[in-house]
């Protein structure tokens, strides 16, 4: 996967990690990214760069996924990063020496940890509201929307990396316009969407029975990425009632490669909406700040460019450790690499919009692109482009970009 | 835990797989149970027991879950299975040596596997229609129920075995009565119910984007455990519209631990309900048979057992290949030692139903037990046992029991 082209996103106050491999260092291993260069750390550490950090295992840069780094103490993150800044800022990238070092278009990406357990939530009042006006006719958000981030468990095993290609999926929906039980297909699904997302990856965890407030939820996160809930329109919503989606979204989900940790985000906290006042101690919001990020999606249509969203992280109604606290309330634990995501990034104006479901008012209004072509969902061959950056387009401080290519459905099922 | 007074169960015609440790075997490692004895398989390997089993590895029974040995090919199931039965059938429990074999009371039982991704579905007709009446007032199935299996993601992490304790759940959702916004309180789950279920174990993998036919999917069941799928049905209420369960069912799922081959249930296959004509071809049907096997449900209160359910898994509407069929539609894949659970088997007379929001009518006919108490839904002490018979009480072929204490919530949130 070439991932240059985002050098302005990783200044050296981001410092996020990832898991890369190399002609030279061919196994999957531990990595940083400065501008366009990859960093690998067990090099460094191997040259005794983090003596200092105690509690760090030796090895612990070794592995194929950062799931032994991530569920150390927070302070241990933030000990290891601030280390490769201070060598940086003084020397450059050549106080790194002359091994460990690529260019970010020699790298391959990788899953950056092991999910155990993916959960998605749905905070955007914008997009709750949006999509259940286009699909029930119904105005207003879901009955428990304000009392907690309503959200539903995702397929761990079909989460992948950006660059990977997604397969249009097939499945059992209502053609276009029919109502009666005679008007169900089986087939591709011709509703195929996006969902343009921002995820936690728990570091710390949690065991079973334990519960937690929103405040103390903080301390499990590791990091954060970009999430593409990719997502068929027709395919969910034959299915979703009563017990939720399942094949309409449970054949891709996309994340960015690279973890953005909380450390890389403290200048970019926020506020997010004023909540209702009967929220539970629990899930109380003070404390528990969102971030400035403002995300984008583009789809890309025989190599040309259109933007069809740009919205703001903060404007979800629930915060992340909102969301964990929640999810953790019933007595469930949390593993280290669970992913738990917002939910579409929706705001209620025009161009602001995260899945074209929204875009289209559910197909009616297709949407011009610059090549000259329109959609309603996506095509085959799209290629769906997601990024964000925090605190503006100079802040150095982004998440890089969560891609993938749309393929056609294989003929036979 | 005790887990004798099922010999019974354990006749030589069904030889199962489990994870067990003892006193003498500390470490948890593969086994099998024949009556009331446990077989430690690692013993037996090392003995060359299998030594004819063509492509078994040597340390397969060494690990401390099942995977590595349910990913291989279903003939070295077959094969390993048909050995143990050759050996005991010829020379009895002494025939394995004086090695290897420890009273069931004397081992401690683990997960049988690791679980990676665990999906549940809805395929009793019967419960789906009692659940809908009591819930929503409404008659009928849920829109799609004819057309393919409904399903949800559950979550893996809270996947326990039979003898684990599990605590009452907190959460949010509408005081009894209230109808109003002010109804909704945070506390302890006044609904907490069980759920009577059937669940395949997944052996061999499919890659992502290559489904399967029902017929084809045979081959990726490794065995069958049973299931608790455990509701708070005031959380689950609250927070399931649109997206499904989360909170209302995320806290605790028990399985039985000794897994049940599809060899030993051979003798036991049957027809399930005529489906559908509009069925799509991948979902077929035909050649794939479901089990003969009578499942049962009792509760201890003060230490007095009462059966409150009696139902048969042949009266499902779909069966678990097709299940595994349809989840794999859109393109995911599975995983070794994922779990594809049936929902509730219920049937339609009283006496049948396999969860007490049906025995119950939503908590409106309280439930006699034999101790002289009644319940509307589980209380704190509760001892839920399932248990299951294939073909009648003297097939020797049983599933011993899927059991589990409810706690009372922690005081502190």
């Amino acid at each position: 996967m070439a991932s240059t082209g985002y050098a302005h996103h990783f200044s050296d106050g981001n410092v996020p990690f990832g898991i890369a491999s190399s002609k030279i260092y061919a196994k999957p291993q531990a990595a940083t990214r400065l501008g366009d260069d990859v960093v690998f750390l067990d090099s460094l550490a191997s040259r005794g760069l983090f003596s200092s950090v105690h509690g760090l295992p030796s090895d612990v840069f070794q592995h194929d996924t950062l799931n032994e780094f991530a569920k150390l103490p927070r302070a241990i993150h933030s000990a290891v990063r601030e280390t490769i800044r201070k060598v940086f800022r003084e020397g450059g990238m050549n106080a790194f020496g002359s091994h460990g070092v690529e260019r970010a278009d020699q790298v391959t990406m990788y899953l950056p940890v092991h999910t155990g357990d993916f959960t998605d939530f749905s905070c955007s009042l914008a997009h709750v509201q949006n999509a259940g006006r286009i699909i029930t006719g119904k105005e207003g958000a879901p009955p428990s929307f304000y009392h907690f981030p309503v959200g539903y468990q995702g397929r761990a095993s079909s989460i992948v990396v950006s660059g990977t290609d997604v397969e249009r999926p097939k499945g059992q929906y209502r053609a276009r316009g029919a109502t009666t039980e005679n008007g169900v297909v089986c087939g591709p699904s011709v509703a195929l969407d996006y969902e343009l997302e921002f995820a936690a990856i728990i570091g710390k965890p949690l065991p079973m029975r334990q519960r937690l407030t929103a405040v103390d939820a903080a301390e499990h996160i590791f990091g954060f990425v970009l999430l593409n809930d990719w997502s068929a329109r027709d395919i969910q919503a034959f299915e979703m009632v009563p017990l939720g989606p399942l094949n309409g979204k449970n054949f891709g989900t996309t994340i960015s490669p690279w973890i953005i940790t909380p450390d890389a985000l403290e200048p970019f906290k926020t506020s997010g909406p004023v909540q209702a006042t009967d929220t539970p101690a629990h899930l109380e919001a003070s404390d528990t700040p969102t971030y400035s990020i403002d995300l984008e999606v583009e789809i890309l249509s025989n190599g040309t460019s259109t933007v069809t969203c740009e919205s703001k992280l903060h404007t979800l109604y629930w915060t992340v450790p909102q969301m964990i606290a929640h999810l953790v309330t019933g007595g469930c634990g949390l593993r280290t690499g669970d992913i738990v995501a917002t939910g579409t990034v929706s705001g209620f104006e025009k161009g602001t919009h995260g899945c074209l479901l929204e875009t289209t008012e559910g197909g009616k209004i297709p949407l011009q692109l610059t090549d000259g072509t329109t959609r309603t969902y996506l095509q085959d061959e799209d290629v769906v482009i997601m990024t964000a950056m925090a605190g503006g387009k100079s802040s150095g401080v982004g998440f890089g970009e969560c891609a993938g290519k749309i393929l056609a459905s294989k003929p036979a099922m």
